[in-house]
């Protein structure tokens, strides 16, 4: 299912109408997704007792609906007395089994994942105490919550050690390149290990950074995988288990990188933008490559008719960038205004030439013009309601190679976890497609520039991004030293360089908008480094 | 001691030049701060096996240093293996007892804090096994860490079991208003209930959003308060502690609330500025409070030589306010220069208009205005490497009531987390403290107002400040929820309106700068909600 989290009403009228689905497929058991009356990850909101007691309003309510279909749905449970530390009262992470009306009852999450983008020990005390089995159809049934199957010697095997040969693991599983394949492998050798089978059922959906992509599975005792469902898409999969003679169901293909890397942008963006109350977003077209894929990624997102382009040209706009923003316009049949920066970036120059006097032009003049583009998409905002999409790729937002409060104002930033040769990667994937030259070929072989002064390119102030991508692969995403960077071979003077830029560009990164999360580490939630920070290793 | 987060050099001449002056001082004993070697907190710094290696190399330096004091100094453990959930290799927030030229003992952080701005469960394993105890002078000696004596039943109640007549607690305790009187009196607690006398040094100086204020303590073991620090001051203070007849040695007094606070945002403003290598700032003057108090605190932080002011009136702005500006930079003794926005104001309005044509005037022209200033604020701070202050408060940066890239750009936003009210009585302290007006009566008493269309005061838009502000302490920094603060008696459609504002305005304040925290819940990580959140309770 797609959450949305927060929504209680929402949510509970989604697990309704999936339970009746599930109820008129003749179906046993259904599973929810991790904490699907709140959607995940809720993140502070648990920390309002209030929100605590609404959520268990649902929950009782959906309890009492149920008939003898089990219902397995995720939850915030009230437990007793206060944390010894924060002072705050006890919760847990956990699932309700409902049958017959009421709650026979509930799991606690017993592993916590408190790394990456999760931060379930700031708010959840862990499950103890014995387990819980639960006879469906002959079969012994066990619950357990996404992290608890990721350890072998964790409770889904006491589970399986106790009787359980199917256990349903319900999950918030946040998507990155190749996490898809890691699931399954582990997975299947969770169900060997323990010769059980298992439900695998992962939330669908884009929540700020996050996307879910889904792909609920089930496995059989010996490995078996009898059922995949499409990644990305929510709704009701109904699978036959026979325990003792599985038969293979549906298994959805899996995506190559790209086509995968792309279906989670779409969606991340899809449900940021809709469910923030938003139906529209415009764009800055430069002509150049970044903003050409995140126009496309808007339209497969939300439909042309809600897609806005703006070309922004100004004395340093070379014929071709007009040229080519139009002829992406075109392909990807969006609406496209031109308005001119050059009236405003005239009157900033006069105004500021008294404080100005005597000095020459340098960054400033460039990060000028880089803002009056921002003010301007910011009053097509404001005026019609359109939100912002950002289009700054993740080699830049490394090195700080955008204006703040310029190219990086918006509401979401698609491409942001997205290195620049993945980016290119990606464009080549968009047209291939389509059969059809959506990013024109122009786009793709023109030298990157920000044509923010005379001849400029992104190459005379970085490295070839074929140089700097690794790199920053190195030093952001794996956590290495510059000095063990340089240690591996890459050049000394480019490392010291391209580090010292990271760092520094800490401050213009948190200012910056969520996007899309495709990579194992992304800056912002995965990545929390002080800004104040004299490191220079 | 005030290190500096990730300047491994740097906090190693800090930690042996205080080590020099505590041998010149006859000490026994030297305590430093709670991750000394690294600052706090480092954050995910210390994921960085190349830097856990490199704070290491500093820790066995200063070993070798070491004569016959005692020096406690806290660092990063690397520990054997990896943690089990995130693969990442096993550390600890440990604290080396280094004597006669090596590490003599090494003692692991028990109690991890995981709540409020704390993550250590992120990144630290907790320390286990039997408590080690040493003799200096005749007195058994035992060392903690911050939380470790936090808690009744933990590990400083376990040492005194073991023999400890003297435990030496190093910390890094962010302040907030009234956190100094909660120490004191968990403190005197902890000496008296285990008849052990407490050495408690704190880290001081500004990191980011923290401010550290210090205050080292020393308590007898029959909670006589023996030494006190200065809050907010770096620097070797001596106490000589005779365990069986315990003498008083200097006690600083502690500061009322809104001396207090000043300090803090003193401290945090003069560090963030300084440890981030820029030495002057640039302030919109508005002629309001918020600019004026951001001004004065600037003025203390960095001296009025560096604090630079700018007037950019609109034709909107009344008389008053131009006057109010220049007369708070000439009682300031701060530059001040006038830039109107009207021309370039002018130039937008014009190339919106054929977009803009047939739509009412709405916010979007006076986020225009705001943006302006923005923008002007941006080039100043880029051609003369000035960093730009923001102005905003609590209250606004609550129900979003600033423009998001314009009166919110910048790189610290000094009094982000003092609602509207506490600007008021720390603006009358700061002129009664000067004993003259610094900050004009004319601002202290005229109605707030953004000056962004005709007449326009902040109450058109926003109930008086005396109510929102309670209002906002109860949902923001008390998590409750809209039901139950009209349960409290405050006024329903007020509270429904103001909770909403505070909901949907999210992803204005994650794209705001960092500013110090003086409450016991600021935005940033200490309130951790989603961007995309459906509740409404």
């Amino acid at each position: 299912m797609n959450p949305t989290v927060g929504d209680l009403a929402g949510n509970r009228a989604l697990i309704a109408d999936l339970y009746a689905q599930a109820v008129a497929a003749k179906c046993d058991i259904v599973a929810f997704t991790e904490l699907s009356v709140t959607g995940y990850p809720p993140e502070d909101l648990v920390l309002k007792p209030g929100f605590v007691r609404d959520n268990r309003i649902v929950v009782d309510d959906l309890a009492k609906m149920t008939g003898s279909c089990v219902a397995v749905i995720g939850f915030v449970d009230a437990g007793v007395g206060n944390q010894v530390a924060s002072g705050r009262p006890v919760i847990y992470n956990a699932a309700a089994v409902c049958v017959n009306g009421s709650i026979q009852h509930v799991y606690h999450k017993r592993l916590l994942p408190n790394y990456d983008v999760f931060d379930e020990e700031r708010t959840f005390e862990p499950g103890t105490g014995a387990h819980h089995l639960f006879e469906v159809g002959g079969v012994k049934c066990a619950v357990s919550i996404c992290e608890d199957i990721w350890r072998a010697d964790g409770p889904v095997q006491q589970q399986a050690r106790d009787g359980a040969q199917l256990n349903i693991n319900i999950n918030g599983s946040p998507f990155h390149s190749g996490k898809l394949q890691e699931r399954e492998e582990m997975l299947r050798t969770r169900a060997t290990d323990n010769k059980c089978a298992i439900v695998y059922v992962n939330q669908v959906g884009g929540q700020d950074e996050l996307v879910f992509d889904g792909s609920s599975m089930v496995f059989a005792a010996d490995g078996t995988l009898l059922s995949r469902s499409a990644q990305f898409e929510s709704g009701l999969t109904v699978v036959e288990i026979n325990i003792d003679a599985p038969q293979v169901a549906t298994v959805a293909p899996i995506s190559d990188r790209y086509a995968e890397m792309y279906g989670a942008l779409v969606l991340g963006t899809r449900d940021y933008v809709r469910k923030n109350k938003f139906t529209d977003v415009v764009i800055g077209l430069s002509g150049g490559i970044d903003s050409s894929i995140v126009a496309a990624v808007a339209v497969d997102a939300l439909g042309a008719e809600h897609v806005h382009g703006v070309a922004m040209p100004s004395r340093y706009s070379s014929d071709g960038s007009k040229t080519d923003a139009y002829a992406l316009a075109e392909a990807l049949g969006i609406d496209c205004r031109t308005i001119s920066i050059e009236p405003v970036f005239e009157a900033y120059l006069s105004m500021l030439a008294p404080s100005f006097e005597g000095r020459a032009a340098d960054l400033t003049e460039e990060n000028l013009q880089s803002r009056c583009r921002g003010q301007i998409l910011m009053a097509l905002s404001n005026k019609f309601g359109w939100m912002v999409l950002t289009t700054g790729n993740k080699s830049e937002l490394a090195v700080g190679y955008f204006t703040i409060y310029g190219d990086s104002v918006g509401g979401y930033a698609v491409i942001r976890d997205l290195l620049k040769t993945d980016v290119f990667g990606l464009s080549r994937y968009v047209n291939q497609r389509a059969g059809r030259e959506i990013i024109p070929e122009a786009v793709l072989t023109k030298p990157p520039s920000a044509e923010l002064r005379p001849d400029q390119r992104d190459d005379q102030s970085l490295p070839p991004y074929d140089v700097l991508d690794p790199i920053l692969a190195l030093y952001v995403e794996q956590d290495r030293t510059a000095a063990e960077i340089i240690e591996l071979g890459h050049p000394e003077d480019i490392v010291r360089r391209i580090a010292r830029l990271v760092d520094i560009n800490e401050y213009k990164r948190r200012q910056c908008p969520p996007g899309v999360r495709v990579s194992e580490k992304a800056f912002g939630k995965d990545r929390r480094l002080p800004i104040t920070n004299g490191y220079r290793g």
